[in-house]
């Protein structure tokens, strides 16, 4: 077998102090962000500093940096007045859920507190199945908090970055995007150690009671997973909601009706609409690939338990999902300092492959890492659980399974950045299709967003078939854990999006130039961009872990095969491939109706207030604020309901093998829906900014502002707005959160499923 | 086993008999039709015998019926050209693969004459390969030349029966409704019988050879099934993109630039416009439907040739799937007296009452019709084939197959009516939602057609389940015929609304008053509703018939599971459930593309030709036929190669395991595109018709036509008008036809296919 070269004890070192190293470079970039200062004595100094180096303008202009910190004042506020709202209501549901979850585990063996046979190795004893409802249920409410924690920071940086943006992008677009991309790394390093840190210390407080039973250990702890992917799941649906309400809503009345510009403080449901960024697109996207992190690493570690790492107690080899995540931490931190420290961006062009440059070489040092893990931390050849049997692997196969995730992240990137960037001929190729009107903007679009499906889906196949192949299904969990092993910088390059959109709204409100604006307006189209690369990491990371859950759910489940021919599976597989459909309806109506009264408010108050369109009144925003509120808390109900229930529904009555069919249905189905869906919006948003711009002549033939096509590409845009943050990233929370679902309630299922099929 | 009922002989001769009385009604239909004259003098005799009894309107203008007569020559001539441009292109693509069909299947055995030991009964002696080669060759053929007739035979009626309904349409909206109708029966029936009259045929002419193998004999046939698929592809591939390029083309100058009336004759695409009608609606959907109904034919003899039927040579009871549809065409000819004769249309609001009873007519008799053939054909018990063992089904468990099938094809087509009609609530939410814009109407557009999947869906899950639970792939089979055995009733009021619709353009073509208009718009209201109805069951029936051919088609590769957890079969599922997404993008492009060329030549013509815009001089209507005939001859080529090659390619060298999951992918995700795209589309078109007919207080407070809820809503339609009528309707010949191919190929898979496996 060939030991592993790191001893058990460097491996419980080595996991702390990379979390730890991770929180430490979060708080250093987060000192150099509150450097930018937000009152008024110490800017005209830092502004001193830098006066001879940098282009500058109005940098002594106090009137500006007051009126800045008074709309990040509002908008933090409101950020956190709806979170805390937010998370009163889910905490309801999820006390409710942990309650459940007791109940449907310690049901399985009646309370019993004895010992039992183990699933797998029959002749050991492991913990009774009351021990596991417990601990599960205390990994859950772990995992929700985590979840909770890692939102709500982002928020809370996020909010406490978008003016201090703004403030440097009076010095140049440099330093405009430092500010944005240092303040999206806090998120991301702080979420990713936090994640790991957590779990870590989990497995270590779980084991003084479980000692030497890994196999339930590691089961209680993909609770972990359970409470953070539903807590992702309320977080991007109601901050989906909230968000696109708030901007449809604006944009419909103000752009549209009123003609006055995007983020213009007339707009009554302005605030919202950078609440709503901060909400949705930060806090709610924070919670989603912390789930995703959480559930691929509960998915491995539940493999390896019952593979020959638990089974000989070999502990390096049982944390190497946690060593990967750790290497990553490191390769994560010297990444961003190629964007921060050893390049300067000087021009607006340089942004988009400076961003790029990140995914490159994140992916390239990854490699390197996931290499010397490989080879330490791994005995040179070792078994996997498969279905039953044992397969032999070896460690250079490993590799290749977590390398083949990485690299496939990658190109999901660079297929994302191809479609939505307005650099390249699809997007130019919609925003022609402007000229002749809305309609066929649309239809370009919608086709836009089917296309850009076909190569990530290959990748993701290629991915699921070579490590499958190698390594089963621990293979396809480290794969996906591969493809999240750069998480810190997936989300600093993806929170750097909306920080540079609530810049640009800042600069719009404070009344700064119109240079400036076009400076954050570059930004933004960047961040356009990588908000969809996010999204295209979280999609394909969710395909990947949906299915390595899948696999654990089958195994603990005891069912050996999931044959498509049987009538069970099969309908399954069919009523699990319309879930997505559902769920989305639910979602876009939910934008629609709220939008609905959103534009009859700023109407009303347009109408009503007098002095309000000329900047004599000051909107009422806080009307605006409350409609989004209600309707994100109100609307996320049922979709987040549908989720939830649909596992325990379908488990209950129809049993494993139709809950299997569902799940590899809503699989299939969802990704799809989910990658065209987000593609199609990115993709109609650039179109519309490549019109704004006016970069090429190409694009000036189709503009200004305000001709026909641009109008039509607004229309798109508007469309869009639910389809890429709202209901296309929900779907990967849906996919994710039933698979680990069905995981948690195994026992249950195995035991008492299929009611409805034992009746009849 | 207890015999059945019915000898032999007399099977022989009642389906033959079924099939002539059919036809021998539709001649009936069209002979009535014909009486409304065309032709100047017998016009006014025919106006004079119902002068007093009727409201008329312009009836003895002689000029009006000159006017209508030339138009409908003009549409008649531009369709006939089309299609047999279509058919040269196809015809040279279907000989290419006869050819490919003979070769493969040929060297099964080398292209060995010697007779070898049967599949399923490996104690007789079946043809050979090359026989099966052969006689799949001349099914083939035969299938696609009996495709081509029926949607030629479809198209020809149409566009005799739109003048005359227009001409009708003055004596008041129900003998317009009767003539509309009556000329949608004959097609249907036509189909129909055709269909059924040449399998009948084949069956006979093939049994002279094969004699007692009837393994072969029916493993043969299954070419027809093919043959009438890849025809429907191209046709409805085709046709859809000929149609909606001219119509989102005529539409976005006409409508949107020029605010010009929809079909007004100074629009140099409407003539292209009508024609696509016929050739995309009529001849595609004709094509289609005998597609379905020629597969679910061929799924359900194939698996009961190796069931008792075929060992046992019942030859009654082999035939029952043939008597079924036999019978279907006597209980569809009493239920269109109901339409026709019993009750007469009086007002606009009896119209679609009218037609909703003849689906709920048509199901009640045809379930008494279902339970006498299964008393009369079926021995009380038999066994059939399941996947290597025989299931015993007894006669009375295979009529609740076949009904089941039935009446989720009747819970299908109110759903659709309930998510397209504009007397219910999700239009009117659609329409009203234009209010804040194309946006919002778009939204809710897109959010409806999501939700109207979920009942459809649990629908066919339930008639699979139950099918299946009784009689096994062959129970699906047969609900599958089922659902089509009322497919004359089905296609009538199918083609009733493009009849209408052409109708309508007709009217405002010869300048015929408003009153007109109203009339026909509101007869096309209903055929919207209608052609949305047939396409739910089209995608209904196209699930159910994929799933059983891929029932066969699993069977006979000798596969005895399809695994999801196998790597190479899920890799096959999601690629597969990707392919939807791609022939999308393809043809919607495609519609896109096409459009924007008719765009700028209906502006160039607006622009060069002087007096046009006030209907002085004549416009240049050949040239847009030209535009969009070779539009769709060219693009119609990739997506068509996509769903033909794709079977090839992967089972070649992929294998049958990861072609199973292809197969079923594209089913469970094709199916929810197929239907959420047709209603999206349908809910859009009678919202935009709802603003403009102003029928109650809340649609005045919308309209009138030219207001900006209208504008907004016209948007909506050109939007959905690819969808609807382009991608959304192939998605269930891509489904089908990707099945069926897989079964003719077989043979050729399980012994040579899985290449790149068999290499690394």
């Amino acid at each position: 077998m060939g030991a592993a070269v790191v001893t058990d004890l460097a491996t419980e070192i080595v996991i702390p102090v990379c979390a730890v190293v991770g929180i430490a470079f979060a708080l250093v970039q987060w000192l150099l962000v509150s450097r930018v200062k937000l009152s008024h004595s110490s800017t005209a100094n830092n502004g001193l500093n830098d006066y001879l180096i940098e282009e500058e303008e109005g940098i002594n202009d106090h009137n500006v940096v007051v009126k800045c910190a008074d709309i990040q004042n509002a908008i933090s506020e409101g950020a956190t007045s709806f979170l805390f709202t937010e998370y009163q209501y889910v905490g309801v549901f999820m006390v409710a859920f942990a309650i459940l979850i007791f109940l449907f585990l310690g049901s399985v063996e009646g309370f019993s507190t004895k010992s039992q046979p183990c699933v797998y190795s029959k002749d050991k004893m492991c913990k009774s199945a009351l021990a596991n409802a417990i601990f599960s249920t205390i990994s859950f409410v772990l995992g929700a908090i985590t979840s909770v924690v890692s939102g709500f920071l982002g928020m809370k940086i996020a909010t406490y970055a978008n003016a201090r943006t703004t403030l440097e992008a009076r010095k140049g677009v440099g330093k405009a995007f430092i500010t944005a991309f240092r303040s999206g790394a806090v998120m991301g390093f702080l979420l990713a150690a936090n994640g790991l840190l957590v779990l870590y210390i989990s497995i270590n407080l779980f084991k003084l009671y479980y000692g030497d039973d890994w196999e339930g250990l590691f089961e209680a702890i993909t609770g972990y997973g359970l409470g953070g992917s539903s807590m992702a799941l309320f977080g991007r649906v109601g901050g989906g909601i909230y968000t696109k309400a708030a901007d449809v809503g604006a944009d419909l009345v103000g752009k549209v009706e009123r003609n006055i510009p995007e983020d213009d403080p007339r707009n009554p449901a302005v605030i919202a609409d950078n609440v709503g960024d901060n909400v949705g697109d930060i806090a709610g996207m924070g919670s989603d690939l912390f789930g995703s992190y959480a559930e691929s690493s509960c998915a491995a570690l539940v493999v390896a338990s019952i593979s020959s790492f638990g089974s000989n107690h070999d502990f390096t080899g049982m944390c190497y999902p946690l060593l990967i995540s750790s290497v990553g931490i490191i390769v994560c931190l010297i990444t961003t300092l190629f964007a921060t420290d050893f390049f300067e961006i000087k021009a607006v062009k340089d942004i988009e492959p400076a961003l790029k440059k990140q995914l490159i070489i994140s992916t390239a040092l990854m490699t390197a890492g996931i290499a010397l893990v490989s080879w330490l931390a791994l005995p040179s050849s070792f078994t996997i659980f498969n279905f039953g049997v044992q397969k032999v692997v070896k460690n250079w196969e490993l590799f290749f399974c977590v390398a083949i995730g990485l690299w496939a992240g990658l190109v999901i990137g660079f297929v994302t950045e191809y479609y939505t960037s307005n650099a390249y001929s699809p997007v130019q190729d919609v925003a022609d299709s402007c000229r002749t009107g809305a309609a066929t903007n649309v239809i370009f679009g919608l086709a836009l967003g089917y296309k850009s499906v076909i190569i990530p889906i290959f990748a993701i196949a290629v991915s699921i078939f070579v490590s499958f192949s190698l390594a089963a299904m621990y293979g396809i969990a480290v794969a996906a854990l591969g493809m999240l092993s750069t998480i810190a910088t997936g989300l600093a390059i993806d929170a750097y999006g909306p920080i540079s959109d609530n810049a640009g709204g800042i600069a719009e409100m404070a009344g700064m130039s119109h240079r400036i604006r076009e400076r954050t307006d570059a930004l933004d189209a960047a961040g356009n961009t990588t908000a969809a690369i996010g999204k295209g990491f979280a999609i394909g990371s969710a395909a990947l872990v949906s299915l390595a859950l899948f696999g654990a759910f089958v195994s603990r489940a005891a069912i050996s095969t999931v044959d498509v021919l049987t009538p069970k599976v099969f309908i399954g597989l069919l009523v699990g491939a319309m879930l997505p459909y559902w769920f989305s309806a639910m979602t876009m109506k939910s934008v629609g109706s709220a939008a609905l009264k959103m534009v009859e408010e700023v109407r009303r108050q347009f109408n009503t207030i007098p002095g309000i369109l000329e900047g004599l009144a000051k909107p009422d925003y806080a009307t605006c604020v409350k409609i989004s509120t209600d309707a994100s808390i109100k609307e996320m109900i049922p979709p987040g309901a549908l989720v939830m229930l649909t596992p325990l529904i379908v488990g209950t009555f129809f049993g494993v093998e139709t809950l299997s069919g569902v799940l590899a249905g809503a699989l299939v189905s969802g990704v799809q829906i989910a990658i065209s869906a987000s593609n199609t919006g990115g993709a109609w948003d650039n179109a519309k900014k490549y019109i704004e711009a006016g970069a090429s002549e190409h694009a000036k033939s189709l503009g200004p502002k305000g001709s026909d096509p641009h109008k039509a590409a607004v229309i798109g845009d508007t469309i869009g707005d639910p389809l890429k943050d709202t209901s296309g990233p929900s779907l990967n929370i849906l996919i994710k959160l039933m698979a680990v679902e069905s995981l948690v309630f195994a026992p249950f299922f195995a035991k008492h499923g299929g009611l409805l099929f034992k009746i009849f």
